[in-house]
């Protein structure tokens, strides 16, 4: 998907959310399939968000069945939506070639995140498709964050360093950053750096991260932001005749936020 | 596998070598499936290597036959060789169990390649299983590796951070690192910091790290290297007939080699 594409459904939707799809067989209700599971909290946020993010983590632990199930989820999504396969990946240069083929070309995503440890020629291959996004992670939302990211040599700490480079290798039309939403005093410093870069920020919802904070200091003349919920969304309620119901309130609720305090 | 079984395979086969299954749709001999190709590189490597590594963005990227082979591959390796799922995977919390839980239980590898941006809680849930082992990147074989390997405080490089930090959230039972050949020099720096551990170390090969100085400033008393070669042993040769004859010859050459160099 096009930059401006994306900046349209934001505009149309007034919304920048996101919904991960962090389908778990453990907390999902009773008697119903993953699959299923999937497509009625698709049709029950559609209107609401701009994104959805499997988790990759959740389909390959279920083996070829899960990778079946992303495939489906994937082309039951559309086209009018951005889709993120949240897999983290990263290799030298061949093998990272192969992880882009396999997410932009064997399922159809339009973006994949991808961690930065590896440097540049792990990141390129991710950078090279027209329409295909890196997202590449910078700040994460979690605790472990604080044991590399903040790791600093005086001037910039790594994270910072990491903004810094990788936006040097593509473009605000080709790559995003992870910032999460739990660090959302430090998303000032992430703008400085990079004003024109979408945003993909987790952490809302389940790990406590404040959308107005994120709102306040993330957001650039495009809006620039995916903000990403997924437990509070898909397990909103666990009773199968009103888990649907449940989550499309909760997407709409952090729609008509995100329309609030933005003013679109 | 346990530290143990691992050490005593070394000392059988005097061998340390992994053998890298990069199995490339667009390299392997004409009219043989991957799987079948896979089978013939095991068979004929089987007495010169001690583990088996395959790269998972080859499978990955073949959609849901891809894990089908990888599966099947992994169960034809058997109890013998040390497995690892080269992955490079790292996610937060329960995310990394979910990895965690996809390459331990789903396939049955010994151990996972991981990449240590997030910190701390996404690299433990790949240290809660008896025998099974976290691979974490520190120093890797690339061009890349200097972009943020290297970053530096004035005392430490991130990789030696990694190090440092890493190695006392597991044991050398449960842990190891990735260090690239193609940096030989700084395997002494590496030693300092991490003297028990096991060592994965890719780069001898194609990408032209030497053996005979990887051997010189990385083994430990118990050896503690894991030598990769992929490229070097399963393209040695591109006809059908003769391939898996190339790849032993390519194989027992490193295995006589490390032999010699060692005293083993």
């Amino acid at each position: 998907m096009e930059y401006n594409k994306l900046v349209a459904l934001i505009q149309d939707r007034k919304s920048f959310l996101c919904v991960g799809l962090d389908t778990d067989p453990n907390k999902i209700p009773a008697g119903i399939s993953l699959l299923d599971f999937n497509k009625s909290i698709i049709d029950a946020t559609r209107d609401y968000c701009v994104a959805y993010k499997p988790n990759l983590a959740f389909y390959e632990c279920l083996g070829k069945e899960g990778w079946e199930i992303l495939e489906e989820t994937v082309q039951y999504i559309g086209n009018d939506h951005f889709t993120i396969a949240d897999a983290k990946r990263g290799d030298i240069g061949n093998t990272s070639s192969y992880y882009a083929k396999t997410f932009y070309e064997t399922y159809g995503f339009d973006s994949v995140t991808v961690a930065p440890y590896m440097g540049r020629d792990s990141v390129e291959p991710f950078l090279q498709n027209p329409g295909k996004w890196a997202i590449v992670l910078a700040l994460t939302s979690n605790q472990g964050a604080y044991d590399f990211q903040t790791f600093s040599d005086g001037k910039s700490a790594l994270f910072e360093k990491v903004l810094q480079t990788v936006s040097t290798w593509g473009t605000p039309q080709n790559t995003m950053f992870v910032v999460g939403a739990t660090k959302a005093e430090l998303l000032e410093q992430v703008r400085k750096i990079v004003p024109d870069h979408f945003l993909l920020v987790p952490g809302v919802g389940a790990q406590g991260g404040s959308l107005e904070e994120v709102i306040k200091f993330g957001r650039n003349k495009d809006i620039g932001l995916l903000i990403n919920a997924s437990r509070s969304i898909l397990y909103a309620s666990s009773d199968p005749s009103t888990f649907a119901a449940a989550a499309a309130k909760e997407a709409k609720n952090l729609q008509l936020d995100m329309a609030r305090i933005t003013g679109l």
